[in-house]
């Protein structure tokens, strides 16, 4: 296992499960205020999330208080807002599935932190100024000596797009150097993603777009084909790869796009879906699918945190965090809002041609 | 294995290779005439199929001469001669996969075969009268006491049909009494053996039909619910079987069906496609197979027979060939056909609403 050293580098303890809010109550103790946003209808997120600021609370026994340095917007986040996602909230509720943080206070019995400690925000509820809870949930990032603002921000993203990526990547077939993937949607964080970690694997991708102009960017994160959405989609990938088998194809589009790279496998490949951006009922031909033993499967991180074991949840951060701190692993940033441009902040992460990430940045970064 | 008995009972030397035809030259030794099917272009089989005659030749070292007794029109048969299958057949072809005959012949050296005994065709070229060609490509059936002419035309669809039915219901899950599978088509020959395979082993089974009138034929099989296929199919299984997960679904259908029977999946099951009969590409919701981890699948016997093992083949028929024996398996018949009416044959195989096998039967069965 050539990832051994990284992993026992990056031993976090992960505990991945939603934090009570019961002990959300407000304190004479502090007199600082805090603001978060929340929501108490599902609907389009732009109408219905709501900025509300509450006292700071004195903590508890085992809890600490962490100051939230940056959060992404994900789609997944957006689709659960809008009642379009596989699990629904329990409202009213505080949006935010990732983000990165630095320790402010801690209570006593809190041995696995300290504070001014960077830690990833592994309970929800991100898109907020402050988080009050168990130190059980925040996952402790080893000491990285002197780090960048660009690097707090990447580590915000770690526990989505990039784990997305990996897992997709070694989920379901056993890919080895030389062979090709191809993705749509490539110029998505998780295609970023995707695309870079194949790279690092020396794993040849098709990179696959609905515009021109993304070529360069792609090629630069390591793309070695880019090629635009159409009709002959499996011809055009034939001929990029000189008819090489395509192992493994990562949809987030389905519609049209799904069959076509259906279409485009090697025998006994792999579709996976890991989204519906197109909105479309996927199109497919199971002749292909006989024939040339198509294997189609969907991918869904949110179950993976459920089932997955703690030693799996290391092995995989294990994998990603060094990379994104040496810059191997890196996402476009489209934006950045504070909470109270939480309305601007999803409007802008909701609209199409973008090329990167919109993220919740509370308070400047040094 | 409680199936171990029975295999030892009928441990076949199983060689599914077609053996070479060059040996097919007429010969001065034989007077009598014998006649065979074949095709020199690919089309409408109605169309392309002749009727040919050629003398009975004198057998080489090591072959054996055998009278075929009965030999099914699979619609793989009709798609292959009409160029809609994954294989081209070798043109000029004589077409048939599988068939029942009687062994009239043994060269010298043929230690495998006695004259009079049954056996499976297993080299193709079944729409013949007679067929001659290498020992091994004919698998000696174990002394079956007298036999009716009723189960020697269900032995003959023993290679295709029910097989086909055995290796979905037990490569891809693993299925345990009082679990409920589905399946589209379930009138159609591999439906029946699929419900009669299903209630020996305890799993319940949703049969879904086109058209009405069907019902009391499929539950005399053990069919536990029949539904007529529509938009509403996912919510009439869940009612049905009081939302009891769907495991598995076998699909020949293709279409709408297809995704229909996606969405009446279990978390984690399985969708096997193993036909086109819509001729309609296949709509998928994919939001559905992210959420419940669905699984696609294709299946194709031709490939299982090019790779399984001598073992997984003795396994397979050792299961089916007793039931068929003893009644349990059995395919509805059509209709009958000398090799002469070859155009009748192929013309009524291919109409809807027939409800069971179209048979060659070259001399009328005792």
């Amino acid at each position: 296992m050539k990832y051994s050293s990284i992993i026992k580098t990056f031993a976090f303890i992960l505990v991945f499960s939603p934090f009570a809010m019961a002990g959300h109550h407000s304190s004479n103790e502090h007199k600082s205020q805090t603001k978060y946003v929340t929501y108490s209808q599902i609907g389009n997120p732009a109408d219905v999330l709501q900025v509300k600021t509450e006292a700071s609370r004195a903590l508890n026994k085992g809890e600490v208080r962490v100051q939230v340095l940056a959060a992404p917007i994900n789609p997944s986040d957006v689709l659960q807002i809008a009642g379009n996602y596989g699990v629904d909230a329990v409202l009213p509720a505080r949006p935010g599935s990732e983000g990165v943080g630095r320790v402010k206070e801690i209570s006593s019995g809190v041995k696995s932190l300290k504070v001014g400690q960077l830690v990833l925000l592994a309970s929800g509820s991100t898109w907020a100024e402050e988080l009050v809870g168990p130190a059980e949930g925040f996952l402790p990032l080893p000491d990285l000596g002197p780090i960048s603002a660009e690097v707090i921000e990447q580590l915000a993203m770690s526990a989505v797009n990039p784990l997305t990526a990996l897992l997709m990547l070694t989920s379901f077939e056993d890919i080895e150097e030389g062979q090709w993937i191809a993705q749509s949607a490539a110029n998505s964080a998780v295609g970023g993603y995707v695309i870079q970690l194949a790279k690092q694997r020396g794993i040849k991708t098709v990179n696959i777009v609905r515009r021109e102009g993304l070529a360069e960017d792609l090629k630069a994160k390591g793309a070695d084909v880019v090629l635009i959405d159409g009709p002959d989609l499996a011809k055009q990938i034939a001929i990029a790869t000189d008819n090489a088998p395509i192992v493994l194809a990562l949809d987030p589009v389905g519609g049209d796009t799904y069959g076509r790279l259906a279409d485009s496998l090697g025998y006994g490949g792999t579709l996976v879906t890991y989204g519906v951006l197109s909105g479309k009922p996927a199109t497919l031909n199971t002749g292909q699918v006989i024939f040339n033993d198509t294997r189609l499967r969907g991918f869904w991180l949110y179950k993976w945190y459920q089932t997955a074991t703690m030693q799996d949840k290391q092995e995989a951060f294990g994998q990603v965090i060094p990379l994104i701190v040496n810059g191997t692993l890196k996402a476009n940033i489209d934006s950045r809002f504070t909470v109270d441009q939480i309305e601007q902040a999803v409007t802008r992460a909701w609209e199409g041609g973008r090329n990167g990430k919109v993220l919740i940045v509370p308070s400047p970064l040094e």
